[in-house]
């Protein structure tokens, strides 16, 4: 079977159409223009699929969505499209190719799947040749998200929202976050969250991609924001790895496109922390997929699960 | 099938035969008399329940063991035994009953298994009736130690250490743990931490039963190490929700039978932070079996895994 993947962002949707080994034989991407655009988008995107791969071929769909996200009802609320609140995705996806299975995950834990799927391939080192067996992808971006993979499944949980590293507590001292809690990652280490420490330090740019720029040249309040962001992620890490005894970190967004100037203290940071044996087999990477990897695990969701 | 439950602790050895409807048939505990006498100990719990049950009514072995433990190759190095370095219990065990099955796991694993199989009975409120399917049991004791039971699977991750719940960091301006991190659950709500921070600030009692009493008698110092206790586990409980998507969590272990001195300031923390909706379902209560979770739980990894 081949599927039609969708990827809902806050600020672009993309689509594919994605074979069984994984090959994309069609691939779309139209930014949002605006929120009350958001269902014209979407049709937009599907049709430029369905206009390269015919109909007929598409077996399931499946599609990852910015949150929150009630999976049990079908139902998205992405905090940037405010025109869609409990918005029936599901639905709206199923009339578009009427009698096929629609699959729908937070697009965090459809990063993570991508990875899993098409990114990860090699061997842990410390344990059984094969795939991760435990697998955290994370979204550091204007928010941070996550999404889990235990023994190649999406672990979702009961209610379709586990996975939610952006709102741990790293610093209990730290700055209230709109989701009630205090100090949480999102905070700290999304990009808006790094703008706003490094504008109260003095530093005078325009937004996170200067940021990084300021990083690299050597700017002291870029550097130090970069490293506080760091911090938190690692935190946030070593935690979710004491949980869940993960074997593998994939990290991606726009914030982790900024590369060395966030991996060499984060993986420093880690470090510094790793005392716990099973901890230190742990691999934090940068996402091999970029972009793709949210539409590479929306079409797992159906092409792994049999599509039922 | 009945089973030959087995709790190795720190300080004692419990064991009990368990019939596959939960019913306790033999049920004895020692207490150890230093490290030198595990093996001995051992034996003798083993031994005081097949003088009562049959050994060909045993069928299967079930194991819980304080860590840390190498579950695959089923051996253990529990802290307080130092004698017991990469010590084979499974192997030990399958020598008192030979060519039964011997499943062993971390004791927090088994308590949580124990409160998922005969502890918690209600309904979720805002899901599916029926058991919980995302709950983490802590033991809150000496340590301060954890297990999943996802969808009636006890989760214990790759290399079997998944729930180090006391050693995530929730102060990362802390006091350094032994296990290499900084402000570790543990360093602040175990018993010698709750004491270690106390004795800083002017309390002179003896240890964390005088703490307790103290507390519930309104001593100032007292009664703010437990709420400080409250406030690490509650980062820590709302942590696991928002990475594990709980239902439930449940609290044993000596620290937590302190009752209300303990919980009240920890549901007040909880409610203070949960902003994200999915966590408000969230039910948080002490352990309902006692000791004898554990035991429950150590069954239960024989009678509902199948052992084989």
């Amino acid at each position: 079977m081949t599927v039609l993947a969708v990827d809902i962002g806050g600020t672009k949707f993309a689509a594919a159409a994605v074979a069984p080994d994984g090959e994309m034989l069609a691939r779309t991407e139209v930014p949002l223009r605006g929120p009350e655009s958001a269902g014209r988008t979407l049709s937009e995107v599907v049709r430029r699929i369905t206009d390269r791969v015919a109909p007929d071929r598409l077996d399931g769909i499946g599609v990852g969505s910015a949150g929150p996200l009630d999976p049990r009802r079908g139902r998205v609320s992405p905090v940037n499209i405010p025109t869609w609140r409990d918005f029936p995705l599901v639905d709206a996806l199923g009339e578009t190719l009427p009698g096929r299975p629609v699959r729908l995950a937070g697009d965090a834990q459809c990063m993570a799947l991508g990875e899993w799927w098409r990114g990860l391939t090699g061997p842990v080192p410390d344990g059984p040749a094969g795939r991760s067996r435990a697998m955290l992808g994370m979204v550091v971006s204007t928010g941070v998200g996550g999404g889990l993979v235990l023994d190649g499944v999406p672990y979702v949980g009961p209610t379709g929202n586990a996975g939610h590293i952006g709102h741990i507590t790293v610093d209990p001292g730290g700055e209230p976050c709109p989701c009630g809690g205090v100090g949480c990652v999102e905070t700290i280490a999304s990009g808006p969250g790094m703008v706003r420490w490094a504008a109260a330090n003095g530093w005078t740019g325009a937004d996170a991609r200067a940021l990084a720029a300021d990083a690299r040249a050597g700017h002291p309040t870029a550097v130090r924001a970069f490293e506080r962001a760091a911090g938190a992620l690692a935190t946030a890490v070593l935690t979710a790895s004491a949980l869940f005894d993960l074997d593998d970190v994939v990290v991606g967004g726009g914030v982790a496109a900024a590369g060395p100037i966030l991996f060499d203290p984060l993986r420093r940071a880690i470090g510094r922390n790793t005392g716990l044996g099973f901890l230190r087999r742990l691999r934090v990477e940068p996402t091999s997929l970029g972009r793709d990897a949210g539409l590479f695990g929306a079409a797992a969701l159906v092409l792994l699960q049999g599509g039922a």
